[in-house]
């Protein structure tokens, strides 16, 4: 796999999913901080090792908002895991691959931003750059 | 990685992955169409640019239904995408690797379908046979 | 591809994966009998076809214990899928992939028991070797 290790078109991608992949992690964690700062367990487990009142299937307002944002990157990054990798391995030029990776990460990492902070249009506008980039891809794989 | 691109295993592969992903987008959109028709807004944010009530942490139950989708195929395409890529670099013949990936795909858009419009035994049928791929897949490579 | 399919550090990450997958078909099936045996169905065709109750749109507690186990499964796996994957690509040892993809494997399969059967701290510990893993070989690619 010599080639690809010295694909510049591949580097983009990896070292674009390596940072999408931290930001999914560190996402993970953010909602555990949310869930144990607001006392919102719904796994009365937990509840019990925090020392919190029993819990219920309803979660806590801020531990909802924490689950959105790593719900919405559940449904667009690993879009990009796959379609950035198909795309890449279909034979794109290092300058496609490297406008499509950088892009789409620019864009993931704003919207993480703006959606932490309520920040309205600039979520709708984060979402709709990566939406378009995997659309883009995609599009261009089929045809 | 000129091989891989003239691999017609790859190929059924690559056009069916770029399919899903287009088809969950599209989801993504119903999503939030189902949101504004019924001015279902979690975010106070969006609440809020769309004129709607003060919104609560419970769904309205059409955008909990579209997101039942989402989460369907948040289950499963991930899957195809890691699973069926791997079937083919282990050497897949393209006959195979086109049976696994269309059967799959078809399968997987008239869940979307069943789903959307209640439609029953429709959608157990069409889940199991897009579960049936991937075990399927799944073995032939562990073993 | 000949060369992949007979790299043994594509082997650990192939198998390992696989097994993965099978683990979270499983996991599907789980949150399945959960809501069949509990009669907690959300969608009204179900409820109908279980001749169960009229559904509402709050998950039965046994159902969404089931559906937090999938979630986390969601939110971790299919990062093994992509990093793991390019990890190996960037010309891995076998010996690293096969620590990682191994360690990985095992600690999100007793996750899956430690959640299911309420068994804390063994959840946690599991899951944080799971994110330790990811966590350092995406930073072994992008550095």
């Amino acid at each position: 796999m010599t080639d690809l290790v010295n694909d510049p078109a591949f580097r983009s991608y990896a070292v674009c999913s390596a940072i999408l992949a931290v930001k999914m992690l560190f996402s993970g964690t953010y909602t555990s901080v949310m869930r144990i700062r607001n006392k919102g367990f719904v796994n009365p487990e937990d509840a019990t090792a925090f020392g919190a009142a029993a819990s219920n299937e309803v979660e806590h307002p801020a531990v909802a908002h924490a689950l959105r944002i790593q719900r919405n990157d559940g449904e667009n990054i690993p879009l990009f895991f796959a379609i950035g990798l198909i795309y890449v391995l279909n034979g794109a030029t290092p300058f496609g691959a490297a406008v499509y990776s950088w892009t789409f990460t620019i864009a993931r990492l704003l919207h993480t931003v703006a959606y932490t902070y309520h920040l309205q249009p600039w979520r709708a506008l984060s979402y709709g750059v990566g939406y378009a980039c995997l659309l883009g891809m995609a599009l261009q794989i089929i045809f």
